[in-house]
């Protein structure tokens, strides 16, 4: 066999039984650049552990949006790795998080995904909690009971544009201002606050949550996979090798964003690309590119899906405005709708993938909108996704799975993920 | 973060993946009288198989009731852990406990739940055992083969009134005999062993073993939990924080207690308190209590559900002789039938709960009783119980979980069990 | 207890939890010849493992009969461990067999268990390998990209009279020749390589696949267990304690087999046993042994399943030629009709067996011969035994099993088979 990738860093075949595992940190330390990680990244529950520890808890996560708890008293509860969040809006609007566990045994406060409450009491013993965490009433226990020192854990939040993140640690990255005030502009305008949720659907998929990420940061699948996204998805819109055949297409696709974001730009629409994936510890990246065809959403005939538009739009054709996150959480705006994607890892080979549509709350389905043309698309694209990630699992758990090479033209963004992952993990490692 | 109640024996939040993981001997070491148990002991498989052999196979295990094999060659299995476990009535009418693998090459030798036999004949080549477990024919085993050698393994069984008893440790704990000699004037009016099993159901539990025992230990939330069961218990009858409000109602029901115990006592029926649940290692507790309303039975009117009464009873109202031992079991008595329950881990998230009810034998289903009657309040109350351990296990799988504080009043079979289990585990070790 | 056959290396009843496990190279060490083996062996994940590191990924495995791909670009994929294996049918209609896995990020690259095509097209970003696994195409990788250092990962394989066997060693067991040479003779009229598969079943058996083995190398479970195949059986074909009421009964199914075997011999069809199970890394056996009643396949009628023959037969009556190989096949090439079972472990409690019936290539289904007919002796009997494999799982699942003693007249070849696997797992841990 001639040289392989990993040559520098050589892999026996077959591992034999009983061997030392390579450790975590020096799987971290040979990482290749410009190459897929190794299979433990993918398969190892250790490895998985470790990814909850130093990416999950200690980096902010999106979990939802604000229009999933418009009213004081509705809440939600979300799981992030073993930790199951209570996210409330409390009588004052504001919104708060809470570890969804009791203070007295231990039980989980809230079993439902969502619902609204006055008070929060817990289903065992009754002990009971105001919508700020506090404990104001605890029965049987003694005359010496300090309610003031069995509050409920608090998780932080942060509430962006619409958009929720919770953050585990308890010190959470502090760029997370920043990376907000350089964002507010470009999402304000699309109100996603004021929207309601049209749809909401969750799908497993039988692999790791870095595999569903890594397809999500490249397109280079799409044009084999993705009938239906790829209708409203310029060819040469996530990269391509350059050469003579397409040389025409790509200068006639880039002359085609100069324009619209100059357009777009006038009329108060931020939309120049912000790339910060792996040069942050709160890694993003946005654009507004401009959608083919009828170019005004993500729709199967590239045409709004709802009559009503976002916030005080009155033109259609506003391209798409997307927003990635490291590690978990993509978003494509437009002006009729939002539609936002967070990702859950379950464990090393089971992740959760949630898909949000919103419009604006003042559209009525089946006279603004349908369900079933707004979701067309995603749904149809998250179910091909899926497919190609659990071919992905399969196909690193072999123990004749090596590194493959990124190419250079059209998985910048994968090599970006993967590298924010890299730096973040030897982080939490020495921090540990 | 003010002062919490495990602040002596403090417990990182977000324990460091790979970080050496706090031994068992340790988590015993510090864990805090008065505290639910730290999460481990509810959630790892390592210290649930140290339950298994610490607890369930050094312990006596309740498993089963007379009643379940009546005549000879009855047999059943009951699986302990990973033990599988035959107990056969022979024909001297004995019962007798083998472990149900074949001495020939392992095969599991009964694979039923139940039924008669004559001699214990294995399925894959047919090698024989009579009922006292000798190896009495096995073919082509050659001249100089023993059979001697090869009878079934013995397992340590006692019957007490009808409940039967296993021990798996070559040596079981001695003190059995005294605890049954204490009991049995207690137990024997009911004559349990003259019933016949009316009903047997289990459930399966989404939560640690000890989760079950310690929501079996406590009524704390029965009145918020158990509309059935509640109706013929006492308010009071399983511990309250006293006080003003309530100071009239305990002094009504500790004289009912006084009076009814008296009554019993004069009628030859021994009920006053014996609590040895954490002072001994076969530790147990009894009580016979009255019943509120008609106070006849555990039913949903309070009245017999069987009209045929136990043993020689002509009294109904003989209210509730309750019988609990540690690790897995807790038992009712009551003038017209028993009801018996046996805890089975099966491994460190999921639990059996096999509730068995028991009727005077001649009784008649559909004269003298009907089964949805007699079982109406338990299986409710089983379903409630197996919600609220499903919720614990939920919420001390979080990492936000602490030990929290147990009700001085309701709470203290709950710590006798902690207790319990903390000291024998402590024990085991040591003998290790 | 009297002594046990474990004496010599005794095992705690009930290890003490957290005691370091023994060692895999103590339990070989110490395994007690002539009875079976001790528990870890077929409980453990880690054995289970090593299972797969030094026997399966180390030896020739069966894994398909060549009518699985018949024609050019025909293929079929097989696990084998955590291996998948892609095995296709060139243009020159040479076998060859790929790691199944894509050379770029590691996406399976067929997810069928069988078909057809013209290259190998990986879904997920369309790399094209043609049928030598030569890497003929991949999109957007720039000028620098080397594609001959991206070709698929070959497997070696054989195909011996149209079995198929592979290994997926780098260097592979160099006996395999010979033993081919050997068996060539014996397979070749039976011309498997000309037939077509008239039935596949798969069936899924809770247990070790070492136990599946074992129940295949005896038959002393036969007389109790399989009516359907002992209809074609000898009784005495397979090994008894001899004995005065036995004794004129082997002593005529001993010249029956000289008989036989003469006529075949004579015939030109190879006959006598060669047994060389433990004696060499490709293990094998090989017999053809007379065939009871009509005598002339193992159909519940013992007449052909098929009316044309195979390959040149004329004659109807040539027994049952039996091949069993380590550590995984054994095979029954009869007059009108060859059956081929292969064993796949799945995990340390989960075995595939995959069977495979093959007629003349010729033969129409429904005139020649019918499934149901065909499959009827083989269907009942895995059934059966993978019952009597799941009874011995959960057996030696038991704290109580020890080792048991093998019968020095019947189980011979389960004892060939566990010294077998006993040695060159020692081989491996050696080599390793
Ligand atoms: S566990 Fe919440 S009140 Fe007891
Ligand atoms: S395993 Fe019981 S007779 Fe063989
Ligand atoms: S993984 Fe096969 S082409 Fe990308
Ligand atoms: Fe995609
Ligand atoms: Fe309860
Ligand atoms: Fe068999």
């Amino acid at each position: 066999m001639s040289a392989t990738p990993t040559a520098t860093a050589p892999v026996t075949l077959h591992p034999r039984a009983g061997g030392a595992a390579d450790t975590l940190a020096l799987l971290l330390e040979r990482r290749l650049p410009g190459h897929s990680l190794e299979a433990p990244f993918y398969m190892s529950e250790e490895i998985f552990r470790a990814d909850l520890a130093h990416i999950f808890r200690r980096h902010w996560i999106f979990v939802a949006v604000a229009p999933q708890v418009p009213e004081p008293g509705d809440f939600i509860t979300v799981d992030v790795g073993g930790d199951s969040v209570l996210i409330v809006r409390d009588d004052d609007m504001a919104l708060r998080a809470f570890h969804n566990v009791c203070r007295h045994r231990g039980s989980k406060l809230c079993d439902a995904h969502q619902g609204s409450l006055g008070n929060i009491v817990c289903p065992y013993h009754q002990w009971t909690y105001d919508l700020e965490g506090k404990l104001i009433h605890a029965d049987h226990m003694g005359e010496t009971f300090l309610r003031e020192q069995h509050h409920l854990h608090k998780v932080h939040l942060r509430e962006l544009e619409g958009l929720i993140f919770i953050c585990l640690a308890d010190a959470p990255p502090t760029d997370f201002e920043e990376v907000a005030a350089r964002m507010r502009p470009y999402l304000a305008p699309h109100k996603l606050a004021e929207c309601k949720v049209a749809a909401q659907v969750e799908i497993l998929e039988q692999g790791n949550w870095k595999l569903t990420m890594e397809n999500n940061r490249e397109c280079y699948h799409c044009v084999g996979n993705h009938p239906e996204l790829t209708v409203s998805l310029y060819e040469h819109g996530f990269g391509a090798q350059p050469g003579p055949q397409n040389a025409e297409g790509i200068a006639r696709f880039e002359q085609i964003v100069a324009d619209s974001c100059a357009r777009w730009e006038a009329m108060g629409l931020p939309s120049v690309r912000m790339e910060e994936l792996d040069t942050r510890v709160t890694g993003f990246r946005t654009q507004r590119l401009p959608l083919d065809r009828a170019g005004e959403s993500q729709t199967l005939d590239t045409q709004v899906a709802c009559k009503k538009l976002l916030g005080d739009f009155t033109e259609k054709s506003l391209g798409g405005l997307s927003f990635w996150t490291q590690p978990n959480s993509w978003h494509h705006f437009m002006s009729d709708h939002v539609v936002s994607f967070s990702v859950i890892p379950l464990s090393a080979g089971r992740t959760l993938v949630r898909t949000t549509w919103c419009v604006h709350k003042d559209a009525v389905e089946g006279v603004d909108y349908t369900v079933e043309n707004l979701t067309a698309v995603w749904n149809a694209t998250n179910d091909q996704d899926r497919r190609l990630v659990e071919l992905s699992q399969a196909g690193v758990a072999s123990p004749a799975y090596r590194p493959g090479p990124y190419s250079p033209f059209t998985e910048g963004l994968v090599e970006a993920f993967c590298t924010w992952y890299v730096d973040r993990m030897r982080a939490g490692l020495s921090a540990a």
